[in-house]
């Protein structure tokens, strides 16, 4: 892959950024340098396999500390546009395509970004030989280890009661009758300015379509793009609802592997009807792999060169526990190919029923005709109350509270599974979301694991129950976000001793 | 149509009923009189032209003022169960087929009603020879005379506030996370129990299904209901939104004639490829007809002989204005071949986003998992908050209030244009609803009046627009229920000033 020993020919010049007085920047020297870099290497300024110069070089070159530039260096290594190495220095990993230079549409200037690669224990490719025939196993919230939920008692209520009584006390008759099917203009700037801040995205308020969560968005996007005899590939192995509602949509449902960088877009190639793909590039659904960018940029190449569309499903990227914020596919989209969905369902709790979409010009029109024709579908009120709260700060201080109480969850499953289990498993994906795979020993059996995790009261989904077409190794979907942290020492523990125990002992 | 002088060879029994002490019950004398009277017509206990006993002969015969008989008399008069001639007597006119007897499945029982065929002063029949090219004119609110919309100044917010602060303290975490995609069973309690009561239909909290809307139920039923190949029958003229949803989920439409009595039901046996029909009985939208009750049976049993399904949209049967509430056409049904659909959309305001659809037990399964699998759609606050609302009497209260309201913006609107423009049009449908239809004189451009209307700050849709094979007189679409009686008045004005001006004469 890599190869080279030769340093960056390009002398990148000082970002003007550094050269002002940084108290007037909100963002930090830091950020600047972070930022500076993955441009350049996004506009292929420095090439794929190029070394970067060293920490000291560049700190003295732009007078800056080292800590800088390390900090800075630790976060492109994060998201995979750079590999270090001690004793052989940081190599650009990133293949940018030529086309994406080419692109114009909606371009996102200084915001580009990509997602932390995050560590990984497990390569996903490890091929068995035998698929397990288990089903998918329902889902029972408060259970251990059901995935895909959040923790509603986290939800604060009465700060919720307060904006709702305060939007009621101001609506007037206009928008209670809003027949605006994109949703009310209020809260769709909260949900512009929220993407623009946090997750690296260039939109406006006009960009954005309330729905009533991801699965909405989906079969809408679904019955609007598609024609007769187009296919649309997925993940495999992939979130079910999703390959169910395209299904249901009537099309052809091709599914396409995942590797540790996420979809192999190559396989693509293969599928000249695929007019749409479908991915959760920030914690794939279920294996938690983080697409790299080299694997973003061919995918919105595909698109470009097939006038094909790519839908972001960004379940959970809000609850990301490495130091970066984590940027979206789409904040890369040069061209006005990718679809993002996100989901308060998610971030709040499941019952609140308030999702988006941002939506590539081009797609507004089919996608608004159909929704408006099959009727708008978030309440008013709610929108209201959802918008009132996010303007006040309450949602990110919600995401930063919730985020700090996932991990504490995460870290003392893991924490306990390494105490009772040690070298039973190993775990990946755990970087962020609501879930974990757990991969078993090498030869255990999937099915029977998770019968016995029933037996035992245990929830866990079976990763091949998941798959399609791909041969993974034994593994297992842990979902943490919703418990107690007593429902998980209590869950760990019990997990532990099945790890321990020998197969035929069971149960 | 009628033409026996025999009588009824059959003598009722005294309903028990009269015989116990009434203040047990809680229906009064005349409701007992003409339950008794509607279920012997309905069980062709009395067939089709026997004439009843005259008022004086029951009234001695059971031991009642004639008052009485002459009341129950002349709501199965206003039902059309009866035709009443002054000097000939009171004959059935209701036609009930064979089938609807050996009809098992849910048996309605003492609940069977049918709704009033209100006062009609023109017949659809008319034909015309050309149709106007008048596309569908967009609705905007607040503006006269724009149809299909409830006025949101007359929904208390101060009430709905309470009770969502009310909701909001007690929900718990598991409610929060609700996952039955049915809604909340709060809800759908107080759904079956305001249809059991005011619609006169018997059913349960499990057959209920909380949606979005009517159109949400339409979509999701073409959706899980139809086949491919299958067609749909609408009525002719249709409310346009549900000919664009079915033709979106791929059903071949076809448009059935509507006359006076509604859907022309005889019309249905040459389309043997129908698995559906799609009606709007109580008042057809936008002809505003009541269907009458030898067609109702005639619907039914057609669904019966074919295993077709019958769509109810009750769109605004809450506010009738005549005596009698109204009862529905699910209220007949013997074999489960009804759907039925409401909207509080339409009787709290249009950007609430709750309805619900009564949905036949085979049926439910199909359609739950189309609803599932697309995602769950009104939240949980909203519904808990409309649970506590209509449990607390206020959407009694609230109807009792519009219904008024309504009824004295038609009462103005009727005024102002009998006083100003006698005897240059016709209305019908104005029974009921938030619309009638006004005639225009034969011969009259329907295209150009609502042109002309529209110079003058009118918004009229014409019938004709709404038509598809059918040719109907030229006529007009006026909504009055979202305006205020200012509204009402002035706009009713220009609209008499236009009736009286000669075409020639515009603009």
């Amino acid at each position: 892959m890599r190869c080279g020993k030769k340093e960056s020919a390009v002398e990148l010049p000082q970002p003007a950024a550094l050269r002002a007085d940084s108290r007037e920047h909100a963002v930090s020297k830091q950020e600047i340098v972070y930022t500076a870099m993955r441009d350049a290497i996004l506009g292929r300024l420095i090439p794929a396999d190029t070394r970067l110069p060293s920490t000291r070089t560049l700190a003295q070159r732009w007078g800056l500390s080292r800590g800088t530039v390390e900090a800075a260096y630790d976060r492109l290594g994060a998201e995979a546009y750079v590999t270090r190495v001690p004793g052989s220095g940081t190599h650009v990993c990133a293949v940018v395509p030529d086309r994406y230079l080419m692109a114009t549409g909606t371009a996102p200037g200084h915001r580009v970004a990509a997602l932390p690669v995050a560590a990984r224990q497990h390569t996903l490719s490890t091929v068995v030989s035998n698929r397990g025939t288990l089903g998918e196993v329902g889902v029972q919230a408060g259970r251990p280890f059901v995935a895909r939920l959040p923790d509603p008692a986290l939800f604060s209520l009465p700060s919720w009661a307060r904006h709702m009584a305060r939007s009621l006390r101001r609506v007037n008759t206009d928008t209670l009758s809003s027949a605006d099917p994109r949703g009310l203009p209020q809260l769709r700037e909260q949900i512009a300015a929220y993407l623009r801040t946090y997750r690296g995205i260039v939109c406006s308020t006009d960009d954005i379509v309330v729905l009533t969560g991801i699965r909405h968005a989906l079969d809408l996007l679904a019955r609007s793009v598609l024609r007769a005899g187009d296919a649309v590939c997925v993940e495999d192995p992939c979130y079910p609802a999703a390959r169910r509602i395209f299904a249901q949509a009537g099309a052809v449902v091709i599914p396409v592997p995942v590797d540790q960088e996420g979809l192999e877009c190559a396989r693509l190639e293969d599928h000249p009807q695929a007019r749409l793909v479908y991915v959760t590039p920030a914690h794939q659904s279920p294996t938690g792999a983080t697409m790299s960018v080299t694997r973003r940029l061919e995918l919105i190449d595909w698109a470009d060169r097939n006038g094909g569309w790519i839908i972001e499903d960004d379940y959970d990227s809000e609850f990301n526990y490495l130091n970066a914020p984590l940027a979206a596919l789409k904040s890369l989209d040069n061209s006005g190919r990718v679809i993002y969905c996100g989901s308060f369902n998610k971030s709040l709790f499941a019952g609140l029923r308030v999702g988006f979409a941002l939506v590539p010009a081009q797609l507004k029109c089919p996608l608004l005709t159909m929704w408006q024709t099959s009727g708008r579908s978030v309440g008013v009120m709610e929108q209201l109350t959802l918008a009132s709260w996010m303007q006040d700060g309450a949602f990110i201080q919600h995401l930063r509270l919730t985020r700090r109480a996932y991990q504490a969850r995460r870290d003392m499953l893991l924490a306990v599974l390494d105490a009772n289990a040690p070298g039973c498993y190993t775990v990946s994906g755990q970087h962020a979301g609501f879930h974990f795979v757990l991969w078993l020993r090498a030869g255990s059996d999937e099915a029977s694991f998770c019968a016995r995790a029933a037996a035992a009261g245990l929830s866990l989904q079976g990763l091949r129950s998941l798959c399609e077409d791909v041969r993974l190794a034994p593994a297992v979907i842990v979902g943490y976000a919703a418990l107690t942290m007593a429902q998980v020492r209590y869950g760990a523990q019990l997990l532990a001793q099945l790890l321990v125990q020998p197969e035929g002992e069971a149960r």
